[in-house]
């Protein structure tokens, strides 16, 4: 006899993003508050392991002896150890050792379900740990503190985690929502200029995706932000993140099991040229790249009004975002060639599995899915912005029919 | 300025339970279904890579073969490669090499989100298994076909996979649900008696907690099933699975977030009695004996009255399955001795963090949670058990009186 049982699960995640400053001096309740609950407490106070992207260490020397002074001060909770440093970059997802001491520490001192996992650093330091402490115990609770704009707008407010495999970017990982994520615009003071502005591509490309409003905001804000404008960063972030936090809840998908990523305007590109720069491209400036690059070609497409490309390209130009690398250049006559960017449209595929989906825009605001890109255009979309660098030119003639393409 | 988002992620997981026989001989559609959809199909066939419990394939020496001969036969199916065996049995779960093989395995193959992975196993297995593919581009599809009673009844139709770290059970693991359980009844005719009844301590416990009717029947069942009458497993199998499947959607904390973890009736023990024989003892064997020992205990503590407990155990009896072994009586004058199954009560406590919560019964179908155990009574309920176990009373003569202890 065949029988069927269909089991539904229903589950709901909920996590705060808080956006403040200065996490960790004696005043800050955030901090504690987040730790103390909700959820049900043990007998003993909860335990703390707190890790630290080594860069941030670097960045703040007071940092370590002020979070174990932080700690001293809360009879209510227990820091396990002396904050724990680790490198920080994409190469810390590539070293499977850098995770196992995280799983050792973990192991060591007794963090549990119900204790806490403090992630403090960039994008791939908390890809790495939540990867870690999403496999522990079946996962501990993490708390991510982003000290990057890249990862307060977009990577740290989400759902997921990974370390690279197999040279592979982000292989392994997991769907595993944050217990909290506490946003310190403090951190975001003493970033190089690179990080400061390449965080900004995320935040261009969430508005080009889903608010025209913001759009506009980040165009007649484009030069006080690259003049490094406190205030108009605070308000670039807090808009992106609420972006990217809608998507995410709103999206019917957000452990994607369907084909489509709406939100990966410009990352198939991204992804290939980070590799092939051997991680010397950061995500952010990558993502500006593969932007510019998925718009030139709907423009040429004819996919994208010229008018609509040209202020694109303008915001991108004037946050001083570069619109074309070397790598975009090599070994594109052959799409199958790995050293070719065209070879990330099959790798993005592969990835996500399933068929071939590429956002691109019709407008600003009007994404549309492709399956598919021609390589002959892309090409030529690549010699158009290897022109525009070239010519450093002044974003009033930026124009497709200038470079005699049209 | 502080402002903060609370993010909301409502995620709904569905899958269905099959019950059937013959899953691989050519006419069986059912395989071919599962693999068909539902979900948004690639421009391929899916791919889809096989692993098997190497103790199935000596029970099955025909297996491997039969499966390429159904692939073979499914042009919208592409098996990538031979089935893969791997070694079956916890050990399986504590060599991080096993794990590194699927993973290559998995990526060699261009196994990606929308293909599938096929284990094919027990619940160790199905275990190691579930947990490569759950890390694997953040979750490749995985179809379990659980070939135990336990697997069958329980594990594999749950939420969760895991491997063994630092010595310790399940130390990494994640909550990921498969995309489909197809429980064949035919793999269950070659099984050892020892894992034929052992899966069935796991039906006694959920009948324990939640469905004194499903006692009753296992009651009036038990001499059936130990003499291996087939439809009687099937329902047995059937009915456990369905009480599983419906706490599992039902309870509200599919994912474990809480202390208390109602269906790990008979678990605290049980664990820490697999640790303790080196895994000689399998997970359903000490499951009884973990039962055995938490209902002696409740019964000498007055919670259980003397007629349940005489019923509990004497189908246990019945069953054949043993109420004692040696493991039970090492070191128990100190509960902090690693060699003490008392320890086993703070290891339970710290994988589920928070605070100790153990199930008990006050009667059949009647569970309440308590935070701590005496230890003397425990060690009264274990010379209990080791007195019952030598006797090899006949059922009829189970008094906790007539054993001088009431």
């Amino acid at each position: 006899m065949n029988q069927t049982i269909m089991q539904v699960v229903p589950v709901t995640f909920t996590y705060p993003v808080h956006f403040t400053e200065h996490l960790f001096e004696p005043q800050q309740a955030l901090l504690r508050d987040t730790l103390a609950g909700p959820g049900p407490s043990g007998d003993h106070a909860p335990r703390v392991l707190c890790v630290v992207d080594d860069g941030v260490l670097a960045a703040f020397p007071e940092l370590a002896a002020q979070i174990q002074t932080y700690f001293a001060a809360q009879p209510g909770l227990r820091l396990v150890a002396p904050p724990l440093g680790v490198p920080g970059g994409e190469r810390c997802k590539s070293d499977p050792d850098v995770v196992g001491r995280i799983h050792e520490a973990i192991n060591a001192h007794g963090i549990d379900r119900h204790a806490y996992v403090i992630a403090v650093g960039g994008g791939a330091v908390l890809d790495m740990v939540g990867y870690a402490a999403a496999t522990a115990h079946r996962g501990v609770r993490l708390v991510r503190v982003p000290t990057t704009v890249l990862s307060q707008n977009d990577s740290a407010v989400g759902v997921k985690n990974s370390v690279n495999a197999f040279g592979k970017k982000n292989w392994l990982g997991t769907f595993a929502p944050p217990h909290a994520v506490l946003n310190d615009r403090a951190f975001l003071t003493t970033l190089e200029d690179r990080d400061w502005l390449g965080g900004l591509s995320e935040a261009l490309k969430v508005a080009l995706l889903k608010d025209t409003a913001f759009f506009d905001w980040l165009e007649a804000n484009a030069a006080a932000l690259a003049a490094r404008d406190r205030e108009a960063m605070d308000h670039a972030v807090y808009r992106c993140a609420e972006l990217h936090l809608q998507h995410i809840s709103g999206s019917g998908d957000p452990f994607e099991r369907g084909s489509s990523r709406p939100l990966d305007f410009g990352h198939w590109a991204a992804h290939k040229l980070e590799s092939l720069s051997g991680y010397r491209l950061r995500h952010g400036e990558a993502v500006a790249v593969g932007i510019a690059l998925d718009c030139t070609y709907a423009a040429l497409n004819g996919l994208l009004p010229e008018a609509a490309w040209r202020r694109i390209l303008n915001v991108l130009r004037t946050l001083g975002l570069a619109v074309y690398v070397p790598e975009l250049g090599t070994g594109t006559q052959d799409a199958s060639d790995p050293r070719s960017v065209l070879s990330g449209l099959n790798e993005f595929r592969e990835h996500l599995g399933g068929r071939l989906t590429i956002p691109l825009l019709t407008g600003i605001g009007q994404p549309v899915e492709v399956h598919e890109m021609d390589h002959d255009l892309l090409r030529r979309a690549i010699t158009v912005l290897e022109d525009l660098q070239a010519q450093a030119s002044s974003p009033s003639v930026l124009h497709l029919h200038s470079q005699g393409v049209l």
